[in-house]
């Protein structure tokens, strides 16, 4: 039976365990937090921090493969993994160009991916020389994460109060969706590609209100969007799931906006809302299966959990049974034992044929469930 | 969070622990075999017989509740948990009634549920006094599982062999169709029933061959299965989730074979062909949420991977690509280390539209896959 490891036992960690239970593979976690999400589902369970070096190297070097559910791990560590032959997904050159924002976005220039113009300084006093890109987006080239790194530049005014370390300036877009496109890459190198998402923005808040599928796009942006995020994971010629964030502008141009080398927030519908999600095609890129099957059932809506403002502490879910009384709408929930302003706890998906209807039980979803102290 | 225990740690108890994950529950397994299919999704694993008073009660003490995957426990530690409070699923007096044949079939005559003609005797030696069933079947009263425990009186010459225990002499019924039927019943005595399947079997073999969703029956014979279906859980006045196996004979009518008050074998095709599964529903009646949706995706058929005759020890599969390249193939691996023969190791699902791909793939399957040492 195949020993596979997972870096980080959030959410996402709890999610691939739930899929690797179909499967012949023995599942390993690591994680400082022996109360996180995954740990409960895990009998091999290793206490550890994933940037660690050593700890990485010791909790990998008896796996036959080992795999992330977050990007800041220690890349040194998996690099000898992969030299001494265990199988690393995603590979450990291509997190290293993801996980830096220079890299990535120097990945897409080199190979023709559309991006927003950007240039890489050194820190905010180089801003000055880059003038012509405002208004722009400073974001730290490494070490950014959920909204943290990222410096607004409208004018040169606010460059003052910019980063000082290593970053991307990028010209703003002028977006008019935002949407994502999930692809797999099998080991024999064969591809599939899960239909975009569409991520409905809060804008006085600037939180992901919900997310739908399909994405309400043309077909010309279709195709342009399947393209490049095909393109794009062609590149780096190794196995994995990868999610690609892109914009749509005004004029149907398609941007490439930032990639993660693993499953993701913006598959969590694929669950019910597909014949195979996100969680089983990584299982089965990992054990050199097939691809599954990336079709809708049904159209889906997926709405973020998140701990409301004022509360922290152990938390205390309202209005689950309100949402799982609506037709064909699915409840998962962490397992977190705290809740803080924020974080995010659950999420719930919706099927259903009728667009409309998506779009209405996101909002009552948003208006019903409370995560409280 | 609410603790709940499952007594048993086969792949009921594993496919248990997969669908726990979506709900804010904390998922204790008691088995006496640490290396058991449940235990690697667990936590919080207690390694004990579930047959013996002491362990079982030591181990629901302090749950909140606690639920079988098999109905060979100790009933009197139930009650006696019951009885401190703790919630038992099924309720310990339900169990005990379909736990022992005898009990289960005056059940039946009492509730005027339709079921085959029969004789509670003491010994084969009861047996000529009921010659008036023959050709029957002797059924232990305690004991039986999985084919063990019954015993074919076509004629007189036949009692000799058969068992000196407590048993049921059942009439034999001329089978034109197995069919089954799970039943959720949640907290508030809402009931929600699955389509029925049916049971295609192997006569050389006496095996099951596979089993199909929905069964292929007339509407009249669809009516009656719910209804008596329905007539038997209301009976019972409690929650929980029933699987109910029925004869129907050639003149359309259906007579109850026997009831499994827990999650089923005959419900594995529930985890992709329905939008809410049968491990997903007991969750949910166990939590207090609403019942989950019990509609098809697709028509969809099962087929059990069994270890293969004269293959024991660690197992070995082959053929797992070919049935994951058929169209909306999905398989379960029960992580069991070995293989005997006729041994359940897994489990493949196919979804389809058509019953005629369906019947051709499971063919295929069986033909396929082979388990081997």
């Amino acid at each position: 039976m195949l020993k596979v490891g997972i870096l980080g036992g959030g959410q996402l960690g709890r999610m691939l365990l739930q899929a690797a239970a179909n499967y012949q593979v023995e599942t390993h976690v690591l994680e400082s937090d022996d109360e996180c999400p995954a740990a409960h589902l895990c009998r091999h369970f290793v206490k550890g921090n994933i940037r660690d070096y050593d700890t990485v190297y010791a909790f990998g070097k008896n796996l036959d493969a080992v795999t992330i559910e977050i990007e800041n791990v220690n890349i040194d560590a998996l690099e000898q993994l992969e030299k001494e032959g265990v199988k690393i997904y995603p590979k450990p050159s291509v997190l290293r160009i993801i996980k830096n924002k220079s890299l990535q976005k120097q990945y897409y220039l080199d190979e023709g991916i559309p991006t927003a113009e950007f240039a890489i300084i050194g820190s905010k006093t180089d801003i000055a020389s880059h003038e012509h890109l405002l208004p722009a987006v400073q974001k730290l080239s490494e070490g950014g994460y959920d909204g943290r790194g990222v410096h607004m530049v409208d004018t040169l005014n606010e460059a003052e109060n910019g980063f000082t370390e290593h970053s991307v300036l990028e010209r703003k877009v002028k977006v008019r969706k935002e949407i994502a496109v999930i692809v797999a890459v099998g080991q024999d190198g064969k591809t599939a590609l899960y239909p975009p998402v569409e991520m409905v923005f809060n804008k006085d808040l600037n939180l992901l209100d919900y997310q739908i599928c399909p994405a309400d796009i043309s077909q010309k942006v279709l195709w342009k969007t399947e393209a490049i995020a095909l393109k794009l994971v062609r590149g780096f010629a190794a196995p994995g799931l990868f999610a690609v964030e892109l914009f749509v502008d005004g004029n149907e141009e398609v941007l490439v906006n930032e990639t993660a080398p693993r499953v993701h927030n913006s598959g969590h519908h694929t669950i019910e809302g597909h014949f195979s999600s996100q969680f089983d095609m990584l299982w089965r890129i990992i054990l050199g299966h097939p691809l599954g099957n990336t079709k809708p059932i049904m159209s889906s809506v997926m709405v973020n959990i998140i701990g409301a403002e004022g509360h922290s502490g152990p938390v205390r879910y309202e209005g689950i049974n309100d949402i799982l009384r609506i037709d064909n709408a699915f409840v998962h929930l962490y397992g977190k034992h705290d809740t803080k302003p924020g974080r995010k706890m659950g999420h719930v998906t919706i099927l259903s044929t009728e667009k409309q209807d998506l779009v209405h039980n996101a909002n009552k979803v948003r208006q019903t469930i409370s995560v409280i102290s």
